[in-house]
């Protein structure tokens, strides 16, 4: 008798962004493991009958270790259940589920991976924040602010130079409470004390707080709820549409290329729209 | 009479992969504005009584303009439509979706975003690559290969040095067909011939197919199925079972200071299994 393990995402906080797979076996399993930071809400979709444990390690209070994870995993697996590994965000990401599919992979247990909405698209879109935009920034650069014990793959991890010199968006994971730390390290890291940021907490949730700042201010952010994330780069700008100068807006009526828009083409689609009326001209 | 737009993230392909919210606001859309790439299995949720438009822009053939993408979406809305602008992953990222959030901004019309599975996380889940591992990637650099034109942001788009130079895990939406273009820019950017990679064409349909390789014999990539997406970097030997080797694996049974486990921890989750018995020992 073999059971499975699904590592599943929980997106980032708002349980009407769990996925449908992720609701369905949320809804059918009988063990879950789940991180800290999920919310409550989320956790309330399991059924009463199945065995629920928070395997979450929070920075620095360690309360079970990786090892203990992947034993108890493919303990209850191997017992037969249906077991729901549940992370934040989506699996694949700061989630050292790499570490948790090598075990199962040894004890031979069936798995599948069921991605989620990860923290960056959910704060991004909580706070209004384009991740990448034609005249801000081609490329986005995930990374964390937690110095986890034993990563070898980031000697320097407290280094973030190469990161910045990327000039993309830059997104902090788990940027934790010490604003005063993560600013230093991103000066020395050579960004500029007017790039924006924003520090988005229980994004998605009914509790979500932004706040907005600059590298240079970025000491004074008040304590905000876990979990948070820190987006850094001029992106932040576009969140405030008083922000929104002239430099980064498109012309409605005018393409790419300067020219005027055919608006025959539009004549055409408005022609589908059952409700439009001549009175109701949607743009002056 | 003012209707709303939902800026909406399709996810990767698998229509179990939507969101609950997406599925619902697409369930009750009056009018959808979709991108080329959106699976047709998602396209068939849509109710029979909404407008679809395929306002796709496919590379090099656009057959529409971000103007009139825009345009169209503030009509629909004005007329008192309820809008779901459909995009494939996640709306915040390479999907123009600043652009479009201004024009609602300017035509003040009521808007939401809603984030979505972004086809790095799905890919990576379908390949079972962890996009980061302790031991092997610390970061995630997302990029296009796409060269937009009027891209301001990205001048020097083709150098992708800065990007490998991070040493993080490189996800290359969009990296189109040219794989020996790819694998050039690669190779320039300093990255060595023998670092893995993954070509992932409709990650999580099920005409998924992923092809494993590595820089020096990337041009050699059969033309795959679009959407596709590469994944460069040493995770990508975690891709494979065999390719596990013992520099990555940890010890379940030890903890990552090097002594042994707490067993007792264990007989406490594990009296909470109620189908484990004693001759189903999990781990030998």
């Amino acid at each position: 008798m073999k059971g499975k393990v699904y590592l599943v995402g929980a997106g980032p906080g708002d349980p009407e962004l769990l996925t449908v797979k992720a609701l369905r076996l949320l809804r059918s399993a009988e063990a879950v493991l789940h991180d800290d930071l999920v919310a409550p809400e989320i956790l309330q979709l399991i059924p009463s009958t199945a065995q629920i444990h928070n395997v979450g390690k929070r920075c620095g209070k360690k309360k079970i270790l990786q090892g203990e994870i992947n034993f108890l995993m493919v303990a209850l697996a191997a017992s037969g259940l249906r077991v729901v590994r549940l992370k934040g965000g989506d699996p694949l990401i700061f989630g050292r589920a790499g570490e948790e599919i090598e075990s199962l992979r040894r004890a031979n247990i069936p798995y599948e991976i069921v991605p989620g909405v990860t923290s960056a698209m959910g704060a991004a879109a909580a706070a209004q924040i384009p991740l990448t935009h034609r005249r801000a920034s081609g490329a986005l650069v995930l990374i964390t602010a937690h110095r986890a014990s034993g990563n070898t793959a980031n000697k320097d991890a407290s280094d973030w130079s190469k990161f910045v010199a990327t000039g993309a968006t830059l997104v902090i994971y788990m940027p934790g409470q010490n604003y005063p730390d993560i600013a230093r390290r991103l000066t020395s890291a050579g960004l500029a004390g007017e790039t924006p940021c924003a520090v988005i907490s229980r994004a998605t949730t009914r509790y979500q707080r932004t706040h907005r700042t600059t590298v240079l201010d970025l000491h004074r952010t008040p304590q905000l709820a876990s979990p948070t994330l820190l987006i850094v780069g001029e992106v932040v700008r576009l969140a405030d549409p008083a922000a929104v100068t002239a430099e980064f807006l498109v012309p409605d009526l005018t393409s790419e290329k300067g020219s005027l828009l055919p608006v025959a083409v539009f004549k055409t689609f408005l022609s589908q729209a059952p409700r439009l009326g001549a009175d109701e001209e949607p743009i002056a």
